[in-house]
């Protein structure tokens, strides 16, 4: 049986939302933050970079969101979160998966803990990298919002993929910026599509996730 | 035939070492980053990101660096650049490959642009976050100098893959930091062997790449 290694709302949503969609057995193992656990030697076996979540999947151990993600989709091919290799479909989901993991959820993290990222450590100086954050994100969204409406109502068309999950996952933590997703109006009906999908209410609920969600 | 739009040294070396490895034609198209070519109304049209590189395959346009090394060893198992489907090391390469693009790069960008990374246009400011970004490249770089010890002389083990190209343009890209990957023992290692590989030397000369490289 499958186990995640999670923080309820952490980057394990999106693996979180997929074992619900494939529907197979899972069990959740909570990551205590409060205390620092993510960075504990136990975790840190399990992935040395101490971010949440890890895939255990009998004796293999499998860190990094995007690639738990590929992961799964190839691993469950019936569940069809993925298009078949060599497809232009399969390479489309391998871009907008990388734009998703090197750029958005990147600077989410800019956004949140934006006093890792200077050495000075004023509040001024987080606040000012906080700011850059939340204007790039915007330009992000715009990106992905242009997108979905070429492509649309999901990621890669009319199928859903886990690219769907993904991104449902970014639209909930950019809430709080400005321009958050709701007010781009592709991403807006994306989000009400997904807010109903049973796993993403599955996944969310289990996590005991406060609405609203996005 | 391929087209990869390029600027040398830019994140185009990675694909462009896949396609001098997997042995087939290709033809590079210069973006010139002087007069800010990867922010023209056309090349915004092949990547709305305005990076670099974009691949071409027919009337099919690819950005993302990462995504266009899947596309490639999927592409031409032949050359044996990633693992077969639905196997652990296969996913190892996921995982690997997440954590090059979404976390060392991603970092890299920072060290080297770090004005970007914040709202205030001091040099002062921009100093701090190219001093953070430093340190923990060194942390990361730390952390893929233990894997490799583990698991050498490559980063799946025994035999080359994708992620061998992807490391070796990011320890180039790292050369200037002060824990530079040269100082690493696994990591040097790896640059020896790598810096002997055709593919590198044909990719480097043709981009018209100086040594030293790393």
């Amino acid at each position: 049986m499958y186990k995640l290694h999670y923080s309820p709302g952490n980057a394990n949503l999106t693996p979180h939302m997929m074992l619900k969609a494939i529907g197979v057995d899972y069990e959740l193992i909570l990551v205590d933050r409060a205390s620092n656990a993510h960075k504990s030697p136990e975790y840190l076996k399990l992935n040395p970079a101490g971010r949440i979540p890890v895939l255990v999947d009998g004796d293999f151990t499998l860190p990094e969101t995007a690639a738990i993600c590929l992961y799964l989709a190839d691993k469950h091919p019936e569940a069809e979160l993925a298009p078949a290799l060599n497809t232009e479909k399969r390479a489309v989901l391998y871009r907008w998966l990388m734009y998703f993991t090197n750029t958005i959820q990147t600077e989410v993290l800019m956004f949140y803990y934006p006093d890792r990222y200077t050495a000075d450590g004023s509040e001024e100086a987080a606040a000012n990298v906080k700011a850059a954050a939340a204007e790039r994100l915007g330009e992000m969204l715009t990106i992905v919002d242009e997108a979905m409406g070429t492509s649309g109502p999901y990621m890669l068309g009319e199928k859903l993929s886990l690219l769907d999950f993904y991104l449902f996952m970014l639209c909930r933590w950019c809430r709080l910026i400005e321009n958050k997703p709701r007010s781009f109006s592709n991403l807006d009906a994306f989000i009400r599509q997904m807010e109903v999908n049973p796993a993403v209410i599955g996944a969310f609920e289990t996590e005991g996730i406060a609405q609203p969600w996005t």
